[in-house]
């Protein structure tokens, strides 16, 4: 990649416009992606409660560098690169599992939880095992939400942490289990995928499920507001605070966004009736109307705090127009499935939602390819998508200038 | 691309030989040609019966770049980059379709059929709506073909239209409608299609179906042609001319062939026995037996002309390796399917030919693909092969001066 | 591909140490291994058993070059580039097959089995047959295993026929006929490929079937080898000794590797239960206990040849992260299949074998291409693998100096 030619289209970039093309179907732009945002930053990999008990694993692949997250002997979360020292075999090969010690399937090389090697048969008696440890990946546990990041030094966390956990440690996520999940392949540039979650501008046009319950004003003082809109959010801000749950938007910059919004008058939760999904509440909640806590942060992360589940969405980009996007749907922890809750009900409206942006995100991809595209302007409703794009420029930038004063080149390696 | 070597790939070559392997196989020369010819000429997209009434559009997409074409209101054909302009989606999702406006499914933008921007829900009252009209591409329709161009400045069409339209215009095609069409996907770079497309040295060894009624023989003066064509041809000529239906070759140079040729004694149509596959002849045509105007327009596109029935040919390249072929056969508008032709008989010969040549042209792509493939001589009775690789390469070395004159490099941006 | 950032890449390779992802991941890096090594070495292509008759030839392709193997009238080995010299289409374009002559389906240009040009119909009078007959490949039959080399000058081979002669020899191969072959497409680096046969390393932990007969010490002094090894290496040592079969190993540097070694006591052969799988013993040898000549060749070969059959591994890449896999197993020319074999019990350990390593290398591929990955030490039983990064290592180095004093620049050029 052509540092040069980046810093052009940055320069030439229109805040409060889309991208340029280039930044979502060029192939190399894809590499420098995970070279300055995603191997540069906090990602969202799972939530504690997939991984309860002492050496549960689950594993995610950042562009193409498998990592695993454990948790171990001590109860601690570490996460680790998932590629064995000796001769770089993927340790664990599945999705997610249970292991009292990580075994190399390729020979037998044996790690620690904790990341240490344990043995190494037929290694000279001289060999450094301590050299040998699996290499660790920073880790922040977050309100039950673990964030990794590959960098050598990730950036700060600590205002997002300190920000976000008045608003989402009431809804005890430390306390689930998951209720399901599912990964889909979107057909689209991951910030294609990021924009169309950053607003709701296309909601009424495709999201009939959604809308049921989802008010589509993502503030407050939203010029589409309407006045009944004013008192519901009126009503409900007493509620909440009567309750000490906080609800006006946190200063999250352009790095994160978090706020507790209600849903339509009469509606709780996430269900084609509006009714609760899960009959258990989360932690101990006994208000059923916490609206939702929304929750987002850049790169690759959204989620929804109710007060019957919790759903995280985790972004993972394939190529420069495939995306992973994995949906885990969360209950509390001794929430029965068929008693307190089902399956269907709880995941019906967003899986019917996820599915729509699919196929919009997919025509955005297709026609943001064109020779004959121009980044057009967002809405005033589409202001989020402005903070990302910002938020994106600006990385791309840093890692630029950081790339030109230190090696002096951008090297888009592949496969490192 | 480095137009050095493109500069030095074009000098070594040698006329009347089939082009360097690069030329067929580089992921970089595809993404040249689409910038250098595809996104730089006149191609053809459809006939006008494919969209009879107002409202009535198709689309095509030109390397990655969609787009649609759209009978208005006054019944005017126009074409459009097939992208909104507010996020760039693609607005016209499928193959073709009947629109009254033309509504993007992402935010619902609405363009009128002449691309202005109806209305933009949502948007501030300063939104300027004249900025953000689709943004048009170039059509001209010839004898009811419909050619497009989405250079910003299009090369010149009027001495092809000049000269192919006493050829086609008695044929009425713009009073035909679609009888079949059918699209394959040949595992060959464009070139290898066209010019298999443009010799019939292999149709002996490859298409008994087509030369059950096709001779050969590609001009009146061929050294292959016998004692018994000459006779046919002088026969046949004195009838046309009799009906005052030109024949001789156009002088299309490099660019266009247009002539009318006999089939075989007692055939006149593309059927296994020869006879007419409509009954109901094009137009107000008398005669059965017109032999076939054969027309070809590089890049992308030939056809034949009979007294019942005409086919179009389109050639579309989706990689260096990979290239569309559009067929469509058309008859009378009033024709009736089942009494005056059936499809079957109608596309039998064509569709048997398609396929032989998909396994020819993928044959002739693996071959060329190897480093012991060295260009070879054509022969005589593929001059047409050498008029198309002369024309591309002249369109080639135009587009690198232009390029060098201009802005000094050859960009070649992934999706534009 | 840049010379600088591969030399860079060699200069800080650790002799010892598995090889820098970018070898394993980078698609440019898998376009020099195709010039720098396959282009430019022999290649083991087929055993003389596969092309009895004169006329029949086996086809393959070494990257994108596709070669045809024949045997000719007078019964000799010939290869040729399977390219027509008109316009390059495939010629044989079946994985095997018998012609009198070869002739190309495009335009039936006429080769002769010696690749002489008899016939190109049409071409004008002065056209000159005699510079365009087949393009030759070098060949080399040693024992009858055909090997080829599409450089123009090609190293020497000469040392490895006169080292594995006296081992191959009395095996009689080229008096076998095929009693089955198979082709898997590894999800890995061929050169991980390569690593994964030259190490056993990994067998106890994988490859049960294997090592049902196989004994893991690849050497008679190997510090792992026991004393019952010794006693039973001692002991087959005076019984191959008497047969005058040599066992020893053979010098064959980083090139090569030749060796006779036992199977576990009282196994013959890979099978199940260690019996023979083929009653009929190869050529005239009535002692069923050869125990194995394992003989190695880089890049593309592994063989084991028994008393009972021989088993030949073929390499070839197809791109940086997928690579075939042809095994093919020989038997006696008159051994009958249900009376003398069975084809179950003669390859269900090597199918089994294969398959698991197949997931291994895949597991292998997916680790060596994070950014975690860094090389790791060999194993002292891993001595082969640092033998073959060595070997190769060299083969790249030369290859960038040859290409900097003579043309300056290493050119990476798609389909040649």
């Amino acid at each position: 990649m052509d540092a040069a030619r980046v810093r052009s289209l940055l320069a030439t970039r229109r805040p409060g416009y889309s991208l340029e093309g280039a930044f979502y179907t060029d192939p190399a732009m894809h590499e420098l992606d995970i070279d300055a945002v995603f191997s540069n930053e906090w990602l969202f990999a799972c939530n504690v409660a997939e991984i309860p008990r002492p050496g549960d694993y689950v594993t995610l692949e950042i562009g193409r560098t498998p990592v695993v997250v454990v948790r171990g002997k001590d109860g601690e979360v570490s996460a680790f690169f998932n590629t064995c020292r000796h001769r770089g075999s993927v340790i664990c090969t599945e999705p997610a599992g249970h292991a009292k010690r990580l075994v190399c399937p390729y020979h037998q090389w044996v790690y620690e939880l904790d990341g240490t090697l344990l043995s190494a048969r037929q290694m000279p008696t001289d060999f450094d095992r301590h050299a040998h440890a699996l290499r660790p990946v920073h880790v922040e546990v977050i309100c039950g939400m673990v964030y990794v990041c590959i960098a050598d030094s990730p950036p700060d966390i600590a205002r997002f942490k300190a920000a976000v956990t008045p608003y989402i440690a009431p809804h005890r996520p430390e306390r689930t289990k998951v209720a399901h999940s599912m990964t889909i392949i979107e057909e689209a540039n991951w910030k294609l995928v990021i924009e169309n979650n950053r607003e709701c501008y296309h909601c009424v046009g495709n999201h009939p499920e959604l809308l049921a319950t989802l008010i589509e004003f993502a503030l407050p003082d939203d010029p589409r507001a309407t006045q009944d809109f004013q008192a519901l959010m009126q009503e409900k801000s007493a509620l909440w605070e009567s309750l000490s749950l906080p609800h006006l938007p946190a200063d999250g910059g352009t790095e994160f966004r978090c706020i507790r919004l209600p849903f339509h008058r009469g509606a709780v939760s996430f269900t084609a009736d509006g009714r609760p999904a899960c009959t258990r509440l989360l932690g101990d909640l006994k208000e059923t109307d916490l609206g939702s806590v929304r929750m987002f942060r850049a790169p690759n992360n959204w989620n929804h705090f109710l007060a019957d589940h919790i759903i995280h969405f985790r972004v993972l980009p394939l190529s420069e127009s495939r995306t992973a996007l994995k949906t885990t749907w969360l209950v509390h922890e001794d929430a029965v499935e068929g008693v307190d809750y089902d399956v269907e009900t709880l995941t019906q409206v967003w899986r019917a939602t996820n599915a729509q942006d699919a196929t919009l995100v997919a025509n955005n991809q297709r026609g943001v390819s064109s020779k004959g595209y121009r980044p057009g302007p967002h809405a005033p409703s589409e202001f989020m998508l402005s903070n990302f794009t910002d938020w994106y420029a600006q990385k791309l930038s840093d890692y630029i200038d950081a790339a030109a004063g230190g090696r002096g080149i951008i090297r888009l390696a592949a496969g490192g």
